[in-house]
């Protein structure tokens, strides 16, 4: 039997439905990795129970975090911070502050969710502000790294280079990509193209050593264009959104059209075997863990409303983060850049108070 | 036959194929459309040419409008405005100014279009800047109204509120929307909801008199949840694009799933039917033409890979734009909403200084 070398903690109360999603789905995961081992946060006496239906490995697999609270999905970020300081969110991120875990996983509020692990965790050197990263599939066949999704309103365009170097880092570290292309996010032929924030953040990024690409368009993204995109927090999240929304009306078509008639139902039926090849190629739930990057520890966030398949993704994606060494590669991600933007403002190629990628 | 009373302004030069795409178009338009009569701008020979290929109605149906210059795709907004002073562009916005046309309509470069036309027209009274709008298909089996998609990078709350009127106008005039629903496009749960200028014109929008629903997300978008759909340029350009590349990568998947093998093939052959229905139903060519708001007359711009049926759809638009009296109505609903702003400031729900629409 392999060591078991990966510590995986859970927010097992979080997201829409809690211990049944979280419980099967951490059973199953440890009854195919021999490697993980689980630390489950969350009340003891419930986790038990949940336990008790699931069959888990006869391996020593996992350890219980007793909590006593559980954010829930619309409490404010105030109120998750600094009145629940035991709830299984932040017993989880804890456990990875305190070396007892490798990574972290909730599927609950994600404000709340982002506002502990900074809190707890605090962010890597050179990072002012951590990010929301995911992947979203493409017509190559791959997927397409983007952030950030929502954690940063207001962007500078330092802000945006910190996203680059993180989403980079991720893209070459976890999915293996040697020299991730780099697109930043902007409009196209259109009547003035783009803000100042993204002129500046392509000329640091034009300086920062990257694979930087250029601009690209909305639809870049699922074209496959390049590795990583880089927007803003508020744009990434109504983009993620739209394009999840886009997806679930074409689904929503395309049932409607095979079922609206006895013909259409009949060749519906034999037409089954490419349609479900296609629904799981679109399948969000296979893209299901964003990575909440800049933190000093690696921190996974699952949709909400995740089923135990769906979760299951998102512990795969905390998996591979802790494997391939995400924190480390990312350390040595930012040193490098930093020596880029140093040479850069040397050699006159960007403003001297430029030249460090934190503000 | 009844009165040729709804005159329509083409440049036909424009776009990424121009004559064969723009005159086809207008002749099969004018072939359904006793009502309407084309001032063909754009070199005179040239345009005859391209009216012999075609057999247009023995009525007489057109005029054409002599340019001696083509803006170009790739020119600038400088180039387009300063230099270019004869151009197909110019003179179709032109016949609008005179009163010798009723609207125009051009599939060439949109930040040119945009900015000759702001240049002869100038804006309505009470709008800063005009907007770029268009219509999304969505669930509902309707389509959502949305802007600004590109005009305006950096909007403040005034000018998201002048978008919402000037949106809500065109949703209500051309769409025979009673009181369309209005929402403001906005990030859900994660960290923070919205940036101040969201924040602020949340407000403006619930004392504008208009239909606000509130914030809405990237996926409301598609499920039709409100009408009309306000954002900033940027934003929306990026959506727009988003939504156009995840539906071009579903159809390519699908056509992808029904040719890989034998039986697929034969399935696909078989569900052909319900399959050209959904593509009917997604086509993005029937949603050709967006309407440029704001501005004093009708402005409609084609997408510049239109084929003629798309800028067919598009002079549709321009058609029922003028018919239902878009330019009248706008200008009433902004009257409309400049007594509901006083009003407001009067009762202290808003500060003063943002009693006005117009910055």
């Amino acid at each position: 039997m392999p060591a078991t070398d990966i510590r995986i903690a859970v927010d097992c109360m979080g997201g829409d439905v809690g211990l049944p999603v979280t419980i099967p789905a951490a059973v199953a995961f440890a009854q195919r990795n021999a490697d993980t081992r689980f630390l489950l946060a969350g009340d003891p006496a419930a986790i038990e129970a949940q336990l008790q239906a699931s069959q888990g490995p006869t391996r020593d697999w996992y350890e219980i975090l007793p909590a006593s609270e559980v954010v829930l999905m619309d409490d404010s970020v105030e109120v998750a911070l600094r009145r629940k300081k035991d709830s299984s969110m932040r017993i989880a991120v804890q456990a990875v502050k305190d070396g007892r875990a490798d990574a972290c996983i909730s599927a609950g509020n994600t404000g709340a969710w982002m506002a502990i692990s900074r809190y707890v965790l605090k962010t890597l050197d050179g990072i002012d502000r951590p990010a929301i990263a995911t992947s979203i599939p493409n017509v190559k066949g791959g997927a397409t790294t983007m952030l950030d999704l929502g954690a940063n309103v207001d962007c500078t365009a330092q802000h945006l280079l910190q996203f680059a170097i993180m989403g980079s880092a991720l893209a070459s570290i976890v999915d293996h990509r040697e020299q991730p292309t780099l697109g930043l996010l902007n409009i196209g032929e259109e009547v003035i193209k783009g803000n100042e924030v993204v002129k500046q953040a392509a000329e640091l990024l034009r300086a920062s050593g990257l694979n930087f690409h250029g601009n690209v368009e909305g639809d870049d993204i699922c074209k496959g264009t390049v590795d990583v995109i880089v927007c803003d927090g508020f744009v990434g999240n109504v983009v993620l959104k739209s394009i999840e929304g886009v997806a679930r009306m074409i689904a929503t078509m395309l049932r409607g059209e095979f079922t609206r008639d006895a013909w259409s139902m009949a060749t519906g039926l034999l037409a089954k075997p490419a349609l479900n090849r296609l629904r799981d190629r679109v399948d969000n739930r296979r893209y299901n863990g964003a990575a909440l990057l800049g933190l000093r520890g690696i921190v996974i966030k699952s949709h909400g409303s995740a089923d135990a398949y769906a979760f299951g993704w998102a512990l795969q994606r905390a998996h591979e983060a802790v494997q391939n060494g995400l924190l480390d590669g990312t350390t040595r991600a930012i040193d490098n850049l930093r020596q880029s933007l140093r040479d850069a403002a040397a050699a006159g190629d960007i403003p001297n108070d430029l030249s460090d990628p934190a503000t």
